[in-house]
Formats: C-alpha cells, structure tokens, sequence
C-alpha cells in the first residue's frame, strides 16, 4: 500500500484511516457504553479539549456519530452512535477479548461486557462463517487487487 | 477511565495502549499478509526508518512480534508474530470488514480475504456465541470494576 491508507486498496487500511487513533477508538468505546456529551467524553478521557473537539468533529464527518440536540430541551447536543458507528462492536469486542487475553496481570480485575436483559456476562465470542465454523489467520491470506 | 489508558480496568483501553496507534495496526496488518523484514515493511508503508524502528521495538517489547534471524544464515532478521500477535486476527478481521463494507465506493475493488488452501473468498464472518448466537451492541452494557 501507499503511505496515504485512504488511497489504500485494503479495506483494514482505509478503516485505520478512519478510526485508527488511540483517542477515537477510545471515544467510540466510550459512545458504545453510552457517553454522549462531550463534558463526559472529556471526563472520561481526561483529553485536551481542542483534541476532543477535533476527534469527534472527524468522527461526525466520517459519519460515525451524529449530533442530536439534549432531551429537555437544552442547548446541549449529545454525540450518539450512527448504524456505521454501531456497526464497530465487532472491533471494540476485538480490543476487549484481546485485552481480556492478554493486557491483565492474575486476579487483576477488569470490567465485563453483561446481556443488558440479564445482566449475565456475555460468553466469549468467536468470529464464525455463516455455517458456525471458526476461521484462523493461518487458514487465510489476502488476494490483492489486479 | 484515567488518561492513561494502561491503568485502566477497561481491556478495550488496554488493548489500544498497546496497538491502538495507526502505524502498529498496519504493521500487524501486514504481519498478517507475510512481510517480515524491515525494508518489506518500509516499503509497504512508505514510513520512516526511525518510526519504523520505534514501532516494531515496541510490538516485540509487547510481545505481539518476535525477531529471528532470516533463513538462510543472512544477517538480516525477520518479525514475525508471537502466538499473542496471531490473536490479534479478530481484530484486523474488525478492521476489514467494516471497511468493505462502509470504506469504498460503488464498484471501486478492494483486496479480498481467501481460503489459503482453496482460494475461494473467505465468507462473511460474525462474531458468535459458543452456541452461535451472534451478538449485537445494542443488547450488551459494560459492567465496571468496583
């Protein structure tokens, strides 16, 4: 690929583009467990606010979030998920199960994704094809373009 | 979270303390592809030399890359992925398929995911339950530490 991933023919380049920044993906992770305005962003992060403004500036842009204006009529807006923003679980489940792995020393404890019915933690997941079979990355390799 | 994401009790925050910058993703991107010496990766990336250095250090100090010497008693030396670093597939998994699907245009080609035995294209993959359930944000929250 080229040094400009946006050009890239490779869809995980042209999504690093995008999201591949420590304080955006930091920013969707907190978006998915429901942050919404930006003084919680910035509580939450602890981040220079012409960052954070910045971040989720391009975030809209890339069409992650969306602003809506605050219930009850205030004049705040709040930074909510778009469906292509909801449609990243995927890679913040990769970053937790990954974490989970390998990023915690033993008995050190870490937050858990739970069912928001049940509060039950949500089992490992695993990425499958549509028949439920596993697939490795010693099982695939990458055809390029042309 | 604190604004040192490798203290915190979020895996997600810790995972990206540790690859969540945009040059160490398409280092494991193209790990993942089979480049393992330092000019491939230069090449690939169109990166500096001392950024380049500074990100393969600090993979292998992570753990996700390790050096051996290249096969057939040259002096260069070669990164490959540690067993960790091959468990980061789900994520550039992530990566890939949410850039098919949202990062390019109506017709523009993209590289594509095969089978390395068959060569057919690498279907759809979801991430599942043990029990095939797949799961979607909307029906998980995060239950914190404490």
């Amino acid at each position: 690929m080229s040094a400009r991933p946006a050009d890239s023919t490779c869809p995980v380049a042209r999504t690093i583009d995008i999201v591949g920044d420590k304080w955006s993906l930091l920013i969707i992770r907190d978006a998915f467990d429901g942050v919404r305005r930006f003084s919680q962003f910035q509580r939450s992060l602890g981040i220079a606010k012409n960052i954070l403004a910045a971040r989720l500036r391009d975030l809209v842009d890339a069409g992650v979030l969306r602003t809506e204006p605050a219930p009850g009529g205030s004049a705040y807006q709040e930074y909510v998920l778009t469906e292509k923003g909801e449609d990243l679980f995927a890679l913040i489940i990769s970053l937790r199960q990954w974490g989970q792995d390998y990023a915690f020393g033993p008995g050190e404890q870490h937050s858990v994704l739970v069912d928001a019915a049940t509060g039950e933690p949500v089992p490992r997941l695993s990425y499958t094809t549509p028949e439920g079979r596993p697939v490795q990355g010693r099982q695939t390799r990458v055809r390029k373009v042309g």
